[in-house]
């Protein structure tokens, strides 16, 4: 699979994933496959890289960046650039599988400290050339698409340490690409935990959590990753802000916060001190339950936060759909204990699956355990042990994988997500649905997996075969009715996603033009010249 | 009193306090006052108030903000403009105390609705008249000070209406000049608390918690402000900008941050919805603690908010001299409960005093409760049972008035205050006691009251006889020696009070020549001319 669009848009490292037989059988019933079907290599994407354009840049600009960074640390091959390209966005995967990659960056360099970062700011200022920093790539918003072309500054290599843990102040400080596992690895050891578990964990680095300001599995209790963050160092074409560790203060406005959510439009973040919290698994307690219907499991989440008994950590429910689907690949349909579920009228198409962890004080974990099991009681949860949590728990990265062998076999498939108060959680979920299923042949599923006092996320996954010829024209047109169904009724344009190109043209309606101009204008101190990732956010014509 | 100086600076309503005994030992213990000294009416502040500055406004500008707001709301009275121009800093009450109101505002305008709001702003920034938006007016960081006159935009008559609770989604929308005591009421009638309890809880309102970026008595368990403001609508020159109330969100940054805490120079808030949580003051636990000395102290503290079992909602303990104080004022020296405390090796001058209650779900409160308790014997901290946390609560906000009948007898009495990450703490809090012990004849306290994983606040009082004819000279060179121990020594500007223009000077030093730029610009945008609060956070000259 060596230097194949493949090699560049497979999740994970390297190595893939077949269909169960669940999902194949899911398959065949909703959209009609055959055994045939699923023997089709689609848009296989397994030839060799080639890009129709070259590195545009004179060999004295070249040069000047080899002087700084060195040779070693700048690369022009086309392999280097289209691995650089694109994030991991449905329709970036569309891109790579047919082999269109429009806008390679035109050099890939891999900075080694902060001086050459300014270095290489000022150079690409000076020259216009734009910039875009890179962690771990597992964009899903055209976060990272190098629309200009010009530089993908990658973070990876060298920008990989943990700087400092400090057990007192509990917290640690790191470069912004240090990935998820290294760096909770290195937490576990000191008996910490950074709480921070999105979905891309395996493969996404602390910058990209800090510059899309992302959310783990297990927000409810940590937070979003806005609020770990205690101080950054960020290097722009203006200048150097670093902030600094103090657990509060009331010093003008929070500037960490400018640059939490803002995708490397304003700077190159190049350190990050985060809290962290005592790593404590044996402290653990997992329950499920199945609720009649969403209605009630939603409510039970509701009141759940509104108690104030103490957070669960892993708080999820899964709407009908998703609940049947997953009770459909286990294989659970009509065994002894779905038979033992319905007797007490908790039948499928209604019946909701919940997942809950409480972690912490051990104390602490029991009581908040037993607390939401007694809320779930009294909303109708039907308590079915700790064990499906851990089985949910263990394959917690998974679903990121399924994406590729399903594309494989032309099924098209994405992810939307958003948030909404609670009083505008339940008509939006349905108004979603209803838009996804005026679509032949689509099967949706929801979650809500980030859980707060006011509110709550969605989340929703849909498949749908893939309209030969046209997948991306489609995609797109579907996609949009769906951004516009969530737009209009209430839900912000992402929870945890974050905006990148496609969801920036939203987002003047949705934040108001004086709330624009005001980050344009943020922008446009920082980066005068408009050269840090130009296009996400604010899209590509800012000024028009 | 009515119309003197006096009555514009005694704080609270009207009511004034005499000094207690205890005090009064004090003060002659320490600074050797005779019972002569307690009759002088130092600087008292009685005349009427006779401004030298007339409103310098023409007539016709005059009669344009008239057209806007209605004649009733419009006043140029010496007193209404006396009343106005500044807020409750030592310095600003020395001021008054003295008549010196150098820079009235011109006008006072109340106005009515935001359309009356957006007509004033594009008045005064047409015609370049500086404006200083008005709550309670508590500030202690001379952050309304009307430095360069113009209009002060008095809300708390209009804009102090409670426009929605939504017990769904437990959030309640105010508007700015709501005072503390009145939305608290509102909301313990439908069940619900804000959870907000500064010390000027009874004459400070929700606009200026937010401009301010301050924090109430429970912040360990509510949050600061920061925490609860969940959507905002802001007018400024430039437009108005309104944030919607999802529980969380990832499209760009979070553009409540940036006006929480902008001290009134970005725009002036007109709508503030909040985080309110379920008010069950039955299940509140109350627990005190004597601890040997106060690094033990800050362990328990660190320890009970690093060990994950939940947060208590107030945490307080006083440093050794604190602790004398309140002991000497309370009669407590050698009644037998100290003999008992001494005989177990609780020595004045070393032992400290906690303040613990909790919060929320009973179960929770009594789990918390126990924690607390078993960390602090682990620490060597002495039950003292409830009754002190209690009887400090029905005080809470008692100290405020004690400053009048101080400066009344000739006494300077100021707070300053900082955040600090864990591993500073002590050092800052024996640096600040250092210097502020080189003053002759210094009373001082500190006491930490705001608790977080990764640090806590510091807050200083010092008390100290004035130097007669010089106050206003000798309390700058102290205050100054004072921030620049505490900048020095790792601690914030601010925790909770704010920046305004006491604190100015230090911002650029503190934040960063590109941290302040970046701040700037924001304001540049938002307000072309400087016409918002011009002189808090950036100084009176920003630009030079």
């Amino acid at each position: 699979m060596k230097n194949t669009y493949r090699s560049i848009f497979v999740w994970g490292d390297k190595h893939e994933e077949n269909l169960g037989k669940g999902v194949i059988e899911l398959v065949k019933e909703k959209f009609g496959y055959t055994n045939e079907d699923f023997q089709q290599q689609y848009m296989f994407g397994d030839k060799e890289v080639i890009l129709e354009k070259p590195c545009s840049f004179p060999e004295k600009i070249i040069d000047q960046f080899v002087e700084i960074s060195g040779k070693e640390n700048v690369e022009k091959s086309d392999y280097a650039r289209a691995s650089h390209a694109m994030g991991y966005f449905f329709a970036e995967l569309l891109l790579l599988r047919k082999g269109a990659i429009n806008t390679p960056p035109d050099l890939v360099i891999y900075p080694k400290n902060e001086d050459e970062i300014s270095k290489i700011l000022q150079l690409c200022n000076r020259e216009n050339i734009a910039i875009t920093p890179m962690g771990g790539r597992s964009s899903v918003t055209r976060g990272l698409e190098t629309s200009k072309g010009g530089i993908s500054l990658d973070l990876t290599r060298h920008f990989d340490n943990i700087l400092e843990i400090n057990e007192i102040n509990q917290a640690v400080k790191v470069e912004p690409g240090v990935y998820g596992p290294v760096l909770e690895k290195y937490l576990n050891a000191h008996s910490f935990t950074c709480g921070h578990f999105p979905q891309s964990f395996e493969y996404s680095t602390v910058g990209g959590w800090v510059a899309a300001r992302g959310a783990g599995q297990e927000s409810t209790h940590y937070g979003k990753i806005d609020d770990m963050v205690l101080a950054l160092k960020v290097i722009s074409p203006a200048g150097i802000i670093e902030t600094k560790d103090y657990p509060a203060n009331a010093q003008g406005w929070d500037l960490n916060k400018t640059f939490i959510g803002s995708e490397g439009s304003l700077g190159i973040i190049t350190q990050i001190t985060l809290k962290i919290r005592k790593y404590r698994p044996e402290n653990t307690a997992y329950s499920s339950f199945v609720f009649k219907n969403f209605e009630s499991a939603t409510t039970c989440m509701r009141k759940t936060m509104q108690e104030g008994f103490g957070t669960p950590a892993l708080f999820r429910i899964s709407d009908p759909e998703e609940t049947a689907t997953a009770f459909k690949i286990k294989g659970f349909d009509n065994t002894f204990s779905d038979k033992i579920l319905r007797a007490f009228g908790y039948h499928s198409g209604k019946r909701c699956l919940m997942f809950v962890t409480t972690e912490g004080d051990s104390d602490y974990t029991q009581l908040v355990k037993n607390k939401i099991r007694k809320t779930a009681r009294a909303h109708g949860g039907f308590h079915t042990g700790g064990k499906p949590a851990k089985d949910w728990l263990k394959q917690r990265y998974n679903s990121a994988y399924m994406r590729d062998p399903l594309m494989d076999v032309g099924i098209m498939t994405d992810t939307v997500e958003t948030a909404v108060p609670w009083d505008k959680l339940l008509p939006l979920w349905k108004a979603v649905r209803t838009y996804l299923e005026t679509r032949d042949k689509a099967h949706v599923m929801a979650h809500i997996s980030h859980v707060y006092e006011n509110g709550a996320n969605l989340y929703f996954t849909f498949l749908s075969p893939m309209k030969k010829g046209v997948e991306l024209e489609d995609y797109t047109a579907y996609h949009k009715g769906l951004i516009d169904t969530i737009h209009q009724n209430g839900g912000s344009l992402s929870h945890h996603h974050g905006i990148g190109r496609t969801l920036a043209p939203w987002m003047e309606d949705e934040m108001g033009k004086t709330a624009m101009e005001l980050m344009k204008a943020s922008k446009k101190f920082l980066d005068p010249n408009g050269i840090l990732n130009p296009g996400s956010i604010f899209g590509e014509n800012p000024d028009e």
